[in-house]
């Protein structure tokens, strides 16, 4: 029997005060903390509660062993990954033996979140609790200042790591899109946007509720995007 | 010149500690709060804040003038929503000149919420500030207990009155489905997803993380459903 548990918190989209009373509670009574990281880097997520964490609250950085140096198409991509999962995975439930660990996750843990990762591994070996979070579309589309869906709207969610034409096949046969995963996949993105000749209707929202914030005409930008990007396209169905 | 403004704050999926600290902060501050309801009832919104709202806060409901009684084909239903919007867009701008209104929004308010009716008619009249919730869907997948969108999967989100062959067209086309607005066009919805062969994968969620929550599978389901209702297909995708 475990006498400790896992608890996932959901961050919200970046703005610490956009992080739901739960999730706030959790982290502030907190004496074990996890959170995924890029090794070398803090951490989005550690960033985000630099302010929150109680004193002597012993900190977890679960390092990713790889980010983008090998493309996930690649085996080892899935097996270095998946190795990393399987040994957090053994090591939380252990401490779940005896301790409540709290594991920190952008946005809403269960909508393509890493946790979720650790989640399925962890079933049946220790209780574990999600706390869902403001998502960081949501975030975007409110920084945008337009409301996303209207009455029968279709909205969309795809990675832009998809296909071009699958990419231009879905945005041409949606109302509202919303394209994550932006990065080096920008040019890819944007032409399959021109083929479906919805171009005109795309915004970048940058870092969307946290410093740094921008909302811009998807026509309007060139160079990089950061991690942090989202591209987004309003839906404009019925309203009284 | 305003010296008040519009704050319309979303309430998250149901239960309270699901708020987040900006719209909790913003309620317990508030003077005067809005939240639209049918006639002769509470109001979900409302209920919702009941243990938050300080002494002496001025409420305003704001009473629909028409919800099922009339099908939304018929311009009627129309012409009547679109004067109640005008009209309590025209008593929230009056008040901002010198109040600040808190809003009370369900879920998140530019995804599908009333609220964005009442948004675009404040434009360039007065202040109005966003705060984004938790959506009723982030909601009841994590009270499913299943992750929602895996790798590069697809979420398509959907309406419930869309029509038949559009929802079976759209559940065949998708990884991960998300269908809100179910009540009387369950049946239909039944339908659309036997067509779709995806009947056997889809999960109900009533009133996710309310009182009363419920987590089935669609096919266990027989007779009406509650207005908080979603119906829910999980995605399978790559998982390292
Ligand atoms: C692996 S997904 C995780 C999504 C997260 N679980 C959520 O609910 O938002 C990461 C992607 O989310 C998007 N994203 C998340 N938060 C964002 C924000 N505040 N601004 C812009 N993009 C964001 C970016 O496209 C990023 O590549
Ligand atoms: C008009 S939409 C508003 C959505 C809201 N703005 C949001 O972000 O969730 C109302 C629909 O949301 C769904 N819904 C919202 N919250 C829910 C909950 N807690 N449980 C089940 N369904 C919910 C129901 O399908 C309902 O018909």
């Amino acid at each position: 029997m475990t006498a400790g548990k896992i608890i996932c918190a959901g961050l919200g989209p970046g703005d610490p005060d956009l992080m739901s009373l739960r999730s706030y509670r959790a982290i502030q009574g907190a004496r074990h903390v996890a959170y995924f990281r890029k090794a070398g880097r803090k951490g989005q997520a550690r960033t985000l509660v630099a302010d929150l964490l109680p004193a002597g609250v012993v900190e977890h950085a679960m390092e990713y062993p790889v980010t983008t140096e090998i493309p996930f198409s690649d085996p080892e991509y899935n097996r270095l990954l998946s190795e990393f999962y399987d040994q957090w995975a053994e090591t939380l439930a252990e401490m779940a033996q005896t301790e409540e660990v709290v594991v920190l996750c952008e946005g809403d843990p269960f909508l393509y979140g890493s946790f979720m990762h650790l989640y399925t591994r962890l079933q049946g070996r220790c209780p574990v609790e999600v706390i869902p979070g403001i998502t960081g579309m949501s975030g975007c589309w409110t920084a945008s200042g337009q409301p996303i869906t209207w009455g029968d709207d279709v909205l969309t969610v795809a990675m832009a790591t998809l296909s071009e034409d699958e990419l231009a096949r879905r945005a041409a046969d949606t109302d509202a899109l919303v394209v994550m995963k932006i990065g080096r996949n920008l040019p890819k993105l944007r032409r399959a946007l021109e083929r479906a000749g919805r171009s005109e209707d795309a915004w970048l929202i940058e870092r969307g509720t946290m410093p740094g914030e921008t909302v811009q005409r998807l026509s309007e930008i060139s160079g990089p995007v950061p991690y942090f990007s989202i591209v987004l396209i309003h839906g404009q169905g019925r309203r009284p």
